[in-house]
């Protein structure tokens, strides 16, 4: 035990982490080369996430050339970093056979997750070639819903009853070595109805004495977590918590389980990236899809978007005739269109956000609508000056500055405003804020911007 | 141990978790009528990481009144829970004295981590108020960079010599309680310079007998993470690996700390919403920061989507004379460069996206920009056909929905082309691919298409 010395702190040197582009290149070539030695030789020394990069980096004529070469020798660790697009087609190519003989060696968790991205008609022929105990589980996994914490936790839990002593949980531990999992960190104690009561972590027990009793020495505090519960709650209650570990426990109170926080860190990830990919218009990382499928789902977010763009179009369209008297309005008339949906996308930006780590609560949600509106008057105020002056110096015209600016005050002002209601009212009817706000939003400011601006003109310029 | 049996799986029921609504109402309710033993009753049983969310859901002036009511009795992982905005204003509130009483009781990476927070005058104050040990943690710990690896590390660590056996670690752990940390996973093997040569998860100390030597089963993969490493880095390296803790080195290779996967897991976070939000147009989570500042810090951002509308306009611009021919042009145009946008932020947010998850190495970049042209070509066929017949419907003209076919078809290419190459580009320039991309990307969408519908329909249409 020690406070660490250190001398000045280094300089900043950020190695290259990761598979490097140089080693992927190499394999391509070897591949095109057909050198089988060359390759093995490259992918011998990867570590297993790096060997499932490599898989997802390739084509996926290389894919099944290299699956060819290392599929035999394969460490079944590849598979848990691979991909989730992926697993089925490299599932496919190495066989039943051998994909059983792979989920045999992967822990509850592990195996689960891959298992659950292959084909039903995979699933079945995988069934038939595991033993009866990894099927049950296999199976039992399946049975909880998708994104539950039944499908996240790991099976295998290391319990003790609470009259132990730490004597005897360590003659325990050495003499049930093997059936023990590889490495873990806490003990659950459980009543005899197999409640979860206390956690122990491990350094509790060697830190003291044999006869001490357990029951003296766990911790109480459990967070036990349902097993039907979705994992963005479930992440929801690690990060707020700060969790390394949680029981999961069936409706009858019973232990099944554990979820561990390296667990949850791909469910942060993915939670967040979820919420980025929502708002850009994108149903999911679709790197590893085909043209076909990807135009296809991208599609649909353009066709309602195209609604909203004819909604706006014709608005423009209840003001031709004033257009065609002034056709400066239809050159800067994008103008405060565009600002306002940008305003608007940063509000709604910080709203998705917000609630997604559900800050907006209480009044908190009314101080937030109140300042994002005095921060839209703000700006729109500052732009206003700024765009009034450059219409009127572009066309020569007083009056078309005085228009625009004004526009950009009440567009500004309607983007704080609707930018921060759209995506609270969406959460309050239970909708995903993060997949619609952005469309309602800028189909708003495009038909207030249009609006006031050309209507503003209509008014005031004749 | 033991594989735990189930029942069937129960529905999903997600409870509620956090901090309550009704809490919140109900503390402020109590704030504003003076209550303060309704107030203490309220927050008595308030986990340290509810009890933050409080902190940060009332105003100003009611977390003054809360902290003079909870101040003295205060828990301090409530600190470490606490947004980072608002921490200097509560460590203000308390006072330097009651902040340096805190910061003796927390951990070596949250007392950093709320220390370098404060304002340069209250950690004058503070440093001068806890002993000299913590006081020299704490100056070491701001001379490491900025998010860098040292910032993020715990500086306990439990360091044991290879030379032990499984007995003589036990004896010493029982020995030294009083000194190690509260809870911990992993023990560390150093050889006499001080460089770590293995790590050795508690349960293996407890799994083997008395007699084994510590060399014979600690784990020799140890993912060493230097000093200064940016914590984006650190991030990837856990995910990349599933790491559970890796230790820290400074430059000549000597343990210096650990980091444990929960301090990544809020990193993990941040990264991913750092690409949302700077995709966005927002520099940061503001939701704490007053109206000025946003307004300030949005500003900028505004700007420069002012500078790219005004380009757009000036395209328009060119063809006034088109426009004032045949007004329906005006009408229509803003649909072309709305659904290039669209189009062309669904392939942004995906390159943003694999970026950050260095997805995009070798060739995959190509095939990426490959795909992504095709799915533009095919979305731009299939929208063009839409587009031209309701355009041709609409103004009972076949040659305006021809133009707007062919300008669709122009917009949607280019969408793909620079919706990719120009992430690719600023990752390859070393910029920020979250920040900019989006702004290039809506530019030349706008630009090409207003130059694509008007250019085609003064060549068609006269």
């Amino acid at each position: 035990m020690a406070e660490v010395q250190t001398d000045r702190p280094p300089e900043t040197s950020p190695d290259e982490v990761g598979l490097s582009d140089e080693t992927v290149r190499a394999v391509e070539i070897a591949l095109d080369g057909g050198r089988v030695d060359e390759v093995e030789d490259l992918v011998d020394e990867l570590h297993p996430a790096d060997m499932a990069d490599l898989l997802e980096s390739v084509t996926r004529e290389d894919r099944a050339l290299l699956l060819d070469i290392v599929g035999p020798t394969l460490d079944p660790e590849v598979l848990t970093y691979l991909d989730s697009a992926l697993r089925d087609e490299v599932a496919e190519k190495l066989g039943p056979k051998e994909t059983a003989a792979i989920l045999k060696r992967l822990e509850s968790d592990d195996a689960l997750e891959f298992f659950e991205d292959l084909s039903e008609e995979l699933r079945v022929q995988v069934l038939a070639r595991v033993p009866v105990t990894i099927r049950r589980l296999l199976q039992e996994g399946l049975e909880y819903p998708e994104d539950s914490a039944g499908r996240l936790m790991q099976r295998e839990v290391v319990v003790v009853p609470a009259i132990w002593t730490v004597g005897e949980t360590i003659d325990y531990m050495r003499q049930h070595k093997k059936q023990m999992p590889q490495d873990f960190y806490d003990l659950y104690v459980v009543d005899p109805r197999y409640k979860p009561i206390g956690k122990l972590p491990l350094s509790r027990v060697l830190r003291n004495k044999r006869p001490v009793k357990i029951v003296d020495i766990m911790q109480q505090e459990l967070n036990p977590v349902p097993v039907g519960l979705d994992q963005e709650e479930v992440a929801y209650l690690f990060k707020q918590y700060s969790l390394l570990s949680a029981p999961v426990v069936d409706p009858a109170g019973r232990l099944v389980g554990v979820i561990t926080v390296d667990d949850v860190v791909h469910v942060v990830e993915e939670e967040a990236e979820d919420d980025l990919l929502k708002m850009g218009g994108v149903s999911e990382t679709d790197l590893y899809s085909a043209v076909l499928q990807t135009t296809r789902s991208r599609f649909t977010w353009l066709v309602v978007n195209l609604g909203t763009a004819v909604l706006a179009s014709s608005v423009i369209g209840l003001f031709e005739s004033t257009i065609s008297k002034v056709v400066a309005l239809a050159v800067l008339m994008p103008i405060v269109a565009s600002m306002g949906g940008n305003a608007g996308t940063q509000t709604v930006t910080v709203a998705v956000r917000a609630l997604a780590l559900k800050e907006l609560t209480g009044k908190a949600a009314w101080r937030f609508v109140w300042r994002e509106v005095m921060v839209g008057v703000a700006n729109g105020l500052l732009f206003a000056v700024l765009v009034g002056l450059v219409a009127w110096a572009w066309f020569d015209q007083p009056l078309i500055g005085v228009v625009i600016a004004a526009a950009m005050v009440i567009n500004l002002l309607s983007a704080g405003l609707f930018g921060t209601i759209i995506p609270l009212a969406l959460e309050k009817l239970g909708a995903d804020p993060a997949v619609a706000s952005t469309v309602f939003l800028t189909t708003v400011t495009d038909v207030v911007g249009f609006f006031a601006f050309l209507g503003l003109a209509a008014l005031i310029l004749f």
